[in-house]
């Protein structure tokens, strides 16, 4: 048996021992997942740049297609073309503040990945958890296909695929295929396929649940097989665009960027696409006739196709927007896919949020208004009057509120408060505000970045498996 | 000043310490020989194979452009696209045998290069220093284009253009432009421009002084430019085909190699180039219209163009083979200029051994007989009659001998048979006569072998520099 698939049985049993109380296997869902050959041909991509501190390490781990940046010590891990995005890493001396107490950071915050399988994953973290805030802990994790890891640390979890934990520390869950969870904490929770779930302590609590027979058309996973469904289609027809990208060691942008912007060399471009001041495109994000107006954001996994968006939008890890126009401060979560189509147009007014995880699949065209809450399932007006509130009404909530198969409860203003204070937040660590000097975010940073390419060896017992790497300033 | 900038002075610094007993500033030499733009623009590489002894470490240097294989260590120098090749180091309990001596190594043989400036060098060693065999230093070193450093260490020195210090460990030498060294050991030497000189102890001396005029023509060096002259027109003119092969994270040969080959990835191949079974074709060589027969090896900075090897035909580093016919088991020695022209077809027997550093540039067509030892400067079958000896007659040479400006002195059978015994160890070592599964060579070990690719810091104080990298197992 070769080192790669010792590697791989190892790690299933460390997951399996955390989730032996819900009894769960996660073997079947790894073995035969991606194919052994699949390891040794792709190359691993680390970024270096003057602005981030360095430190990688990489030990007995396969990391075919990986990139990272960043603090980032990975071992015993397989990592399979995901992205591990230390850009937002706390630094020495750094002051925690949580719950009224500070904490100062006595080192470096690193990313560290362990007995860990993770499969075209976007971690990415501005930490959230006050416990052990140097370092950024995956461990023990078997988590599949376009899953989120953000904000917080996770042990002992199987992730399905699309699915996102966002800011909620886990310990031994398993979360289902395209649920979202940002709950703070959880242990030995089961999160179904398809829930979408907020959860901030006693202050709020949303709750919305995809119709299992609409999920199955979008994502749907059989063990030991990659998973299936619109989604996947949909990216697996644009793999061959980004392996020619992937092909180059330097590639050159097929638009020029505007002043203050990051157009990284590892993203697709194609057709007439603008990439205004201020914007961050990320590695493997698609562009595709993109008008992204100042300030906005492409985040790994994104598509932008045939689309404008005015300014200041996010479209976070993930995020689809084909054939729509977002006014200006428009957001788009984790994983929403908003379909629109030549003819079925889809627009979105200024300041509206599409919740993460959002299918918009347009049968006709549709017209969100400005500043509204948008979550579920959407084809029509119909759907979209079932799955949106104005950002002023649901701020007057207080107490339990149902729409659909949408739950809320708690309070409306500080849930609407908090996701407008968070995207504030996104805007500026990703330089949206950046004024030529002050203000720098990750566009502006991300700007002067060499890559380096690591390889597996290529034959004999190791195949698959990388050597040990260590690399500092 | 810029870190890089600090590092070259240091160098210089270090380097002049140790000639000051010459006299000798290699400060003009180095400072704006490339300019600093090139330092970040260019990759450097190393190999990854399940045969090699893996460990590299690059600690505050530039290396740009440069391959590693093997063990190597690099610490503050400048490598500026050179090829440190360690697949000859020794392995931890080895022995190496010496006047007698029987020394066993305690450690795995590294390459150790410090406080050195090398430009386009090539670094190979199958070591012969017997005084510390456990590292291959290069120390205190400045060594311009296309220079060798073959088989022993070298401190304190300066080694010229297209020079080649073979078997020859260096303390506080300068060595000239195109001057071969192979005399075991030299202290406080300088060599003289366009000397050839092969000495062994007491047994043989042989020594070729290369007229300045011819020498002019072929390179000439200015304090602080590259080199000039028709050696360098030469592999500028071919730099644009090189440039293709490094873009590529992955290249596919454009002939497919045969059973037990190597073709390097980064290789130029183009036209109708045949590469047979058992051959060797290093980074860096360039194929067009080559055919290489069965166990013939193209090493480093090799150009074959238009000709053919008949077989088991060495073209060591830098050789250079235009328009020309090679017998089975031609030698063609380090940086050999061997140029016929279409209506100057050159034809060498087989066995014959064209030595290093020997011009052969014709204005009428030639054919060198087998078995023939050929030095100099040879533009036609006069100059071949005045700088040419058959191998029998060599052998029966006793004391001094003069042939135009060749002197040799010492033992002609053993000057013969010394070089025919190392060209066979060069032919097994290279994988010459793998039978299919026993007497394995570089051949056989670099065709599974995947290359990590490095870059510097692309911006602020570091730039041009790389980070500390550390590979192991």
């Amino acid at each position: 048996m070769s080192a790669l698939n010792r590697l791989v049985n190892r790690i299933i049993d460390r997951v399996n021992v955390n989730l032996r109380e819900p009894g769960f296997d996660v073997g079947p869902y790894v073995r035969g997942v991606i194919p052994w050959a699949k390891f040794s041909r792709f190359y691993a991509f680390y970024g270096l740049t003057f602005h981030h501190p360095l430190h990688f390490h990489f030990e007995h781990s396969s990391i075919a297609g990986s990139y990272f940046l960043g603090k980032c010590i990975v071992d015993h891990s397989v990592l399979y073309k995901s992205d591990i995005r230390g850009d937002e890493l706390k630094a020495r001396g750094d002051v925690f503040h949580h719950s009224g107490l500070e904490i100062p950071l006595h080192d470096d915050e690193v990313i560290r990945i362990k007995d860990s399988f993770l499969v075209k994953n976007l971690v990415h973290n501005h930490s959230h958890d006050p416990e052990n805030p140097e370092e950024f802990l995956i461990q023990n994790i078997v988590s599949l296909h376009y899953a989120n890891i953000h904000g917080s640390p996770v042990e002992g979890s199987f992730l399905g695929p699309f699915s996102t934990v966002d800011l909620t520390t886990l310990h031994d869950c398993v979360i289902g295929t395209f649920a979202y969870v940002q709950a703070g904490e959880l242990a030995h929770h089961f999160v179904p396929d398809g829930r979408i779930w907020i959860r901030y302590g006693d202050v709020f609590d949303f709750c919305y649940q995809f119709p299992e027979e609409v999920l199955k058309r979008y994502v749907y996973l059989n063990p030991g097989e990659a998973p299936k469904g619109i989604f996947m289609d949909f990216v697996e027809r644009r793999k061959p665009d980004f392996e020619k990208v992937f092909d180059m060691v330097e590639c050159k942008p097929a638009v020029a960027a505007a002043h203050g912007a990051a157009l990284s060399r590892y993203a697709v471009v194609r057709g007439q696409t603008r990439v205004s001041e201020n914007v961050l495109v990320a590695q493997r994000a698609y562009l595709e006739d993109a008008w992204l107006g100042v300030g906005s954001n492409a985040q790994e996994n994104c598509y932008i196709i045939r689309s404008s968006l005015q300014g200041k939008n996010i479209t976070a890890h993930g995020g689809k927007v084909i054939n729509a126009r977002l006014g200006e401060g428009v957001f788009v979560g984790f994983n929403a896919f908003l379909h629109g189509t030549p003819e079925c147009h889809l627009g979105i007014g200024k300041g509206s949020i599409i919740m993460p995880h959002t299918i918009i699949d347009l049968k006709e065209p549709l017209e969100v208004p400005p500043d509204h809450l948008v979550w579920g399932y959407i084809q029509d007006a119909k759907d979209l009057a079932e799955h949106s509130l104005p950002l002023a009404v649901m701020s007057t909530c207080e107490g339990e509120f149902r729409r659909g198969a949408m739950r809320f409860e708690g309070s409306g203003s500080r849930f609407v408060s908090g996701f407008q204070h968070r995207l504030e937040h996104i805007l500026e660590a990703n330089g949206a505000y950046f004024d030529g000097s002050k203000k720098k975010g990750h566009a502006q940073k991300g700007q002067h970045i060499a890559f380096n390419i690591i390889q597996p060896y290529p034959e004999g017992p190791m195949k698959g498996l990388y050597p040990t790497i260590d690399i500092c300033p």
